[in-house]
């Protein structure tokens, strides 16, 4: 698909990295070893993946600094080969779609907002006062509230809504339906109705934070909901009013944590993890898939389970219950041994 | 942020308190206790938070009418603090932002719908002979259907999608992204493969229903799916076809409810709970977070659980699952002494 | 609600049945046994349905060619009435809304992109070189990337997102708010940061797929995400990047399938199902709701459980689970009793 080619010095120049083979060899994509023809571009990540190297067919292949390669290859040695392949991708892959510079006339954007440098495509809203910056890309439908502001070099991929007041950082990215600042869930329960309680703080979103389809972060009661920098959402996650989650995260599809509970720094949840209100997890946590979190956690813990505790515990837990039709066996036997043995004592007593 | 300030008199006067303090007293924004300033308006829901009333700065405090306050401070007593602050918040706090009355020149409106009085915001869409009701806000994007009845003075956030004749009643919020009226998920399997079953039911909301950014509300095979009057539903809930929700129940955020089931009213649905299709969950029961239901459940009951149980019977499995690892070595260590004892008695046995 | 009437020998003759009873009677709608009127065709889908037939009101009932039934009805045998039912509801029944042919003047459609025969609708927007087949009805609001390509009759409901390139077969339904090519969630970890890994596959849907609202398709990172000819998905659903389905799976509502996993055909995952990464489940599985599946599973089996474990298995441990708090008092009671012998021996010994 994509129509540009590089040689092979071209892009060991511009990786930084050591040729060995044919300096003319062009390229024009990239793939996995065993996808790879002539004309692509691969890579081996560690050393577990050598052996798949001798019947790949790729044109080149990016390689650790210190392996040994079958002769004949075209290879190009690099520190980090996993992290090279990425900013070949970003050259040969075929790009993402962009939003060109400049407002769509079909945009409806405040007169007061401030637009100037960025990419403001079709039928986009814009509210008034709001700011977006240079190099900041909203795809069609995208909605924008009244004062929010986004900084530069965002993308903002097709029928996002960012409701007023909210901020976002540099380079943050927002997939497609996700949802920025709508009211907290918080009502009184007064006379058996419940009472909304008006949310009016709002939501932070730090810089190079990356935020999943359709996926709900809840605007705070009043303060501020916040995502710290460099951490990554996944889709369908539901982050509620006032949660904290500290940097450079990770939150898998279909997550959701509850009001008021904060998250260190490194924190990993895995799909599906539920968390209840006003919990602090700890810096460098990591929780199982589907587990649900109901106490606090402490810094580096693994958590797993429901409600969810150490891994180790669960797991000593988890082998007992699948033993669990066996023990039942077991202690069934022993009551028939103990009778035995009473009968027995009883049959002594009486009988002698 | 808000421009808005008020005196302490004016406050206590709207309100209907009592004043104690400064009557003159200014301000300008409602905090919590802890966060407050001079210009804040802060409260006190019970008597709990009393003791963390000395160290706030808070211009003015709202506290019931029985509690002893340190002396100077300005306080107005209320018989229900909590309950006013939610209208302080709504006179000071930063309003939801407003969609203006009538049709905006880039909504595309049906020639027969009626929108008399209704506030439609840019790039919406509304449907052949739809109704929507004076005072009700829809904010930019939405998308309504044909035959769509929607009543007085609700709020529709950017994005949601209405399908064809579903009816909304007064005072109804719906967030951003929300779907109601897609098709239910339903099939008939013929020959290996799903044969459509044709949805030709409705959606019916009732009044004062509130319902989550990204949620769904499936359409009725035939008949009607029904939120009753009152009923808060989070972000990211799926309701399916023909389910029946009674009124002022609350539904947290990632819930799945199956087809055809129904809730009475009252009901409470913590985090990520999924119920499945065709149950009867009586008024006033509570299912805990990520809990399984599969079987009916009665009026007041609490479940809890996969699958969901009485939440005293799970209490007790629980206990029970958490002591395994200790239950095995006491197995153990009891064949042990049988054996012990086995042994002594044959011994007996054939030694005498 | 229809406008329309048909007579029992017009009904008859269209679906190939054979009529007995009054050959001008006429309907209008369609409704189950217990709802019907006398302007109703209702049915009866097997002999357990029978006993209710005579109570009925409904004008004319589909059923079974062979069974018996009351003296006086019209009634119309056909092979299987559940399915000729679904014939009916497509004449009968309010159909689903219709965008008409052509392009609505307010949608945004790229001049080199081909759209004729197709319907699109209002505020709809068509990126470059994208192809949309003859048939197909994009309803207001939905979004089609650059170089998309769409198939012949397919139905995409309001404010779906499609992003560039991704690939769509005929006859597929897309639910509102759905987005189908969003990018996959991949990162390295370098330095204590996530490095973006770009996501340069793409997706494919194939023919007769339908696809739920707010129901998330990743593209994959290389190559695709595919999802087989006839599956049906649910929403609210999470499909990874690089995850295959293959032909007629089913998968209920809030389903999450992570990176790289396979599913075979006929697979069926009830709701809130979460299955892990680089798994392969074979054909004809079937996983309970709520499952969470952390390895490969063969042809045909039925799991259930966190973690998933063959039904038979997560059978015998539950039983166990609920008898515990049973057990524990049974290990009380015979560690008592074994305490009593040891005594008894012990006093044995040292008394005589």
């Amino acid at each position: 698909m994509a129509a540009l080619e590089i040689t092979a010095s071209e892009l060991a120049r511009r990786l930084g990295g050591v040729l060995e083979g044919d300096p003319a060899r062009r390229v024009s994509d990239v793939d996995t070893l065993e996808q790879a023809g002539p004309q692509t571009v691969s890579w081996v990540a560690g050393p577990e993946v050598l052996p798949r190297l001798a019947n790949s067919r790729a044109g080149i292949v990016l390689v650790p600094l210190d392996c040994a390669v079958p002769a004949g290859l075209t290879v190009i040695r690099v520190p980090d080969p996993a992290l090279s392949i990425c900013e070949v991708l970003r050259w040969l892959g075929p790009a993402p779609e962009q939003v060109p510079p400049g407002v769509h006339p079909t945009a409806v954007v405040a007169p007061d907002a401030a637009v100037e440098g960025a990419c403001i495509g079709p039928l986009v809203t814009v509210g008034p006062r709001s700011v977006i910056g240079p190099g900041t890309q909203l795809h069609a439908g995208t909605r924008i509230g009244a004062d929010v502001r986004i900084g530069r070099d965002c993308v903002l991929w097709p029928n996002v809504v960012v409701r007023e007041r909210v901020r976002i950082g540099d380079r943050v990215i927002i997939h497609p339906n996700a949802t920025i600042g709508a009211d907290g869930f918080g009502y009184l329960f007064r006379d058996g109705r419940h009472v909304k309680i008006p949310q009016v703080g709002t939501v932070v979103i730090e810089d190079d934070v990356e935020i999943g389809a359709n996926t709900c972060v809840d605007r705070a009661r009043s303060g501020v909901t916040r995502i710290g920098r460099g951490t990554k959402i996944d889709n369908l996650v539901q982050i509620g009013h006032n949660v904290t989650i500290g940097e450079d995260c990770v939150v898998v599809a279909q997550c959701g944590i509850s009001g008021s509970t904060s998250l260190g720094h490194h924190v990993v949840l895995a799909g599906q993890v539920g968390i209840i209100d006003h919990l602090r997890i700890g810096d460098g946590v990591q929780v199982a898939a589907k587990s649900g979190v109901a106490r606090d956690i402490p810094d580096g813990a693994v958590f797993r389970g429901i409600p969810a505790t150490d891994n180790r515990e669960y797991v000593r837990q988890q082998v007992c219950v699948r033993r669990l039709p066996k023990m039942v066996e077991q202690l069934r036997e022993l009551v028939r041994r103990v009778e035995r043995l009473e009968s027995a004592a009883n049959h002594n007593r009486t009988g002698s």
